[in-house]
């Protein structure tokens, strides 16, 4: 089995993303889940440019790592300066990381029109910051900047350039396409006429390598043609983060590489983490994740369609292109209006309800949802209300609390804040308890009511909380009167689940989501103590 | 130079992502901007499967397209049925949909374990609904599900399925990748070897299209491919909506397709539009806009490197592949200060604002507004409320209406529909007015009231009104006491004008964005009287 050589630069290049940014104590713990997931190589960032990333190398000396190489980032020397009195170089040096990759211009516009520098200087910077690096004990790999462009425009001189650091003798040479527009087949034309131009000067033990950027929506695919080509390394970033468009995203790239290229990088073991290191990242940054993504992403195998979940439960392959296990994520099925009666059933047996009672058939309950959902009510996204209509539907609904009334009310005088309160009056079975709350807005001011006559009664509720809210307007032409979606996600110890609310009262819509979350979570209880 | 077909499928294919609903209302405003940028078809929906689909159909056919073909999409007749008898090829005949799309089964796993037919029977199916549905004088394109697994698993079979659509009398045959696991290289090969059977059948007139699934991170690179392969139509989505991890993105095919490969598919008018597009889109589904999607992303030219800044401003070319006003973007360079004030300045220009008055000056104008814009406040989306921040910041603001206060309240009883009403006391020089008003929920009482109260003393407040209004939950982690943005959209016989207002209190935030309205229109007003 071929093997190929996984590049994680999560910390460096990922953190030219805007919105991301990871503190040096951040990146240690990325460092530690990166290294446990059997990453080879983690750049943790430029040192000579930033204290941040200084300050991350000064932590990560203190560090043992099982698998992988620390590595830090920057640049060749400056032009006119030798490698000694290059501050950037001594940086990289002082980082005390095991390996080093410094980036060098592969492509004359660069050189001359931007560097205002020449063909021949830029060729020995390259050369001699290579060769000094190697001389203090680190293993040097070298990142040919912009090299497709460089190649599309002058491919001799971009040839050179990589000689150059051949020469000052590094065996690992990445090719970039810095600036995201490559083609897939340029990428595999070019590196592969780059590579036969190696097996002919013959240098033993030479390796190549990818750093795509995601410019085109190409990034993945070029990563892997590149690989296809004949390079053994991918650098790319957890996420895909990264300058602009981001770079190849490892959580794509390892389970091509490891599952359809058969490449050996990852043990099935450490594939199986992914979908977690995917999920640790995001929110280290404080980015939601996107829930579309790829392989690990939480739709990535949730069915919608009708006659794609009735396939699937006869077989998964139907629908799948592999297990969602093996990169530590799991089958969904979604039930929406696009369902059909086995999306209602599968959903049923999950839910561990009991359908055949009423003598409500599936068909009907379809019909039901159908119509909801034409109202508004997107029950894809709310699948404890979707629960509760169900069992609504089915005539097996309890309720835990019924509601007497509530009053809310916002006042403002003058240039002062509004202040919103909420009465509210509910009734558990034969006992009735009123009380009032304020919040910061009507719906914050009815949910603390809420949930402050419920904790009476029931003092579980403590235990639960609300972790998101949204309000869509249905159709804004309607204007103040549209109709409002609110959906809400709540959660407790050990589940997380979500309430919809639809109507043209925002405090109406609201209520129903609230209420449906706190009925859920009652019921959510009783089941488990049943078990 | 080769032509190349847009086939969008947001309507259907994308509505089966998790959390996309489309309404039948908001799909023809969307299906109206889709005509609008050029696209070729567009694919509304499956009027056999649900309500909704079958409602827009019903408003496309009062619709007038000038480029676009609307097309139906539904399945094959059922096993053991006739044409006549199956409801499903009946709708898509009675939605008037000047074209029909089908999709057949190309697998023979999935026509003998999933769907318990014969391989001969699936044949005849396919024949047989092709040519009933040309019979009925629609143009018919065949989608053969899952064919490049089928392909892989019995390459004479998915040939035969495609000669029996092909019998039928359908000359585009579009080839899935359904499940989304394919390889560029599978479809490149399987492409052109199907292209090469069908040239030896010789078929005049046939064309194929390719429909890719994102599962694999790919579907891009893929449709890209299969376009290289001799593919003519591209299905995809806008913002690469779809089940699972997405369909094709067509923000990104369709830049590639007319700046890179050179196919006719968009005139650069149209394809300028393409942001705005993208954008119009995802509001309208409600899901934030995705910054670093290629091309048309806010992410997408936003230089954020110390490195990359001083070289674009030398060449931008130095790092950026193609130049962002071609799909309606534009470079951003996270910026100095220097920069933000030459952008002010700018802006008061365009307004007729003096922006020299107060002795504020240009940069503490900025800071004012980025600490705004921290805050929640998008003025990119709200030029009126920008003006009178501005007004405000500069001393020259007068306004002409004061609040003294307001009273909302929202009342439920039982099961009852919640009711609203708002009391209000404005202030107009030495003028006061009070009036009440209720309304459909807090906001639209307030709304009511205000206009009420400001009628009264400037009638030409009945010229104007509210013409889209939305809401969004700036952090949802806050649950219901998170920040809202409310963005308010008034339009009177000349103007139409954006405001906006942010606070934890929905009711605050309406009121900021209402007022300003009203601020904006009454001085709007004078200005055309000095005129």
């Amino acid at each position: 089995m071929e093997k190929a050589l996984l590049y994680d630069t999560t910390l460096r290049d990922g953190m030219q993303g805007e919105n991301i940014f990871f503190s040096p104590e951040d990146k240690v713990k990325i460092a530690r889940r990166l290294d446990d997931a059997g990453i080879h190589y983690i750049e943790g960032g430029w040192p000579g440019s930033n204290p941040g990333a200084q300050h991350f190398f000064e932590l990560a000396k203190k560090m043992e790592f099982k698998n992988a190489k620390v590595t830090a980032f920057g640049s060749t020397r400056r032009q006119g300066k030798t490698c000694e009195q290059d501050g950037n170089l001594q940086a990289l040096i002082n980082s005390g990381a095991p390996a080093i990759t410094i980036f060098g211009k592969s492509w004359d516009l660069h050189v001359e029109s931007i560097m205002q520098n020449t063909k021949e200087e830029n060729l020995a910077m390259i050369k001699q910051s290579v060769a000094y690096l190697l001389s203090h004990d680190k293993e040097v790999i070298y990142d040919a900047e912009h090299f497709f462009d460089g190649y599309k425009a002058n491919p001799l001189y971009a040839l050179k350039t990589l000689e150059a650091a051949v020469e000052g003798g590094t065996r690992c040479l990445v090719l970039c396409d810095t600036n995201g527009g490559s083609m897939p087949c340029e990428i595999d034309t070019i590196t592969r006429a780059t590579i036969d131009h190696f097996k002919k000067i013959d240098v033993p033990g030479l390796i190549f390598g990818i750093h795509c950027h995601n410019d085109c929506a190409m990034a993945v695919a070029n990563s892997i043609n590149a690989v296809h080509a004949g390079a053994t390394m991918v650098q790319g970033t957890i996420n895909g983060y990264g300058e602009r468009c981001g770079n190849a995203d490892l959580t794509a790239v390892i389970p091509i590489l490891a599952l359809k290229m058969n490449r050996e990088c990852i043990s099935s073991e450490n594939l199986a983490k992914i979908l977690n290191l995917s999920r640790f990242i995001s929110e280290t940054a404080n980015v939601p994740p996107v829930n579309s993504r790829p392989f690990v992403g939480k739709s990535a195998f949730a069915h919608k369609g009708g006659v794609h979940v009735s396939a699937i439960m006869k077989n998964p392959l139907a629908y799948e292109h592999m297990a969602p296990e093996l990169v530590g994520n799991k089958r969904r099925v979604i039930v929406s209006e696009q369902s059909g009666k086995s999306n209602i059933e599968y959903k049923a047996k999950e839910m561990g309800m009991n359908m055949g009672k009423s003598g409500v058939n599936g068909h009907q309950i379809v019909s039901s949802i159908k119509e909801l959902e034409d109202d508004g009510f997107e029950f894809d996204a709310a699948e404890a209300s979707l629960k509760l209509i169900m069992e609504k539907l089915t005539e097996q609904f309890v309720p835990y609390f019924e509601l007497e009334s509530f009053r809310v009310t916002v006042e403002k005088d003058k240039e002062r804040p509004c202040c919103s309160h909420a009465m509210i009056k509910i009734k558990v079975d034969k006992e009735t308890e009123i009380t009032a709350a304020e919040g910061d807005g009507p719906v914050s001011a009815l949910d603390n009511a809420l949930r402050k006559a419920l904790t009476k009664i029931f003092p579980q509720i403590n235990d639960m909380r609300l972790v998101d809210f949204k309000v869509r307007v249905i159709d804004g032409k309607d204007g103040t009167d549209a109709k409002v979606r609110v959906l809400i996600e709540s959660r407790d110890e050990n589940n997380i689940f979500s309430t919809i609310g639809v109507s043209e009262d925002i405090i109406e819509a609201s209520w129903q989501a609230l209420a449906d979350s706190f009925q859920y979570k009652l019921s959510l209880d009783d089941q488990n103590k049943a078990k």
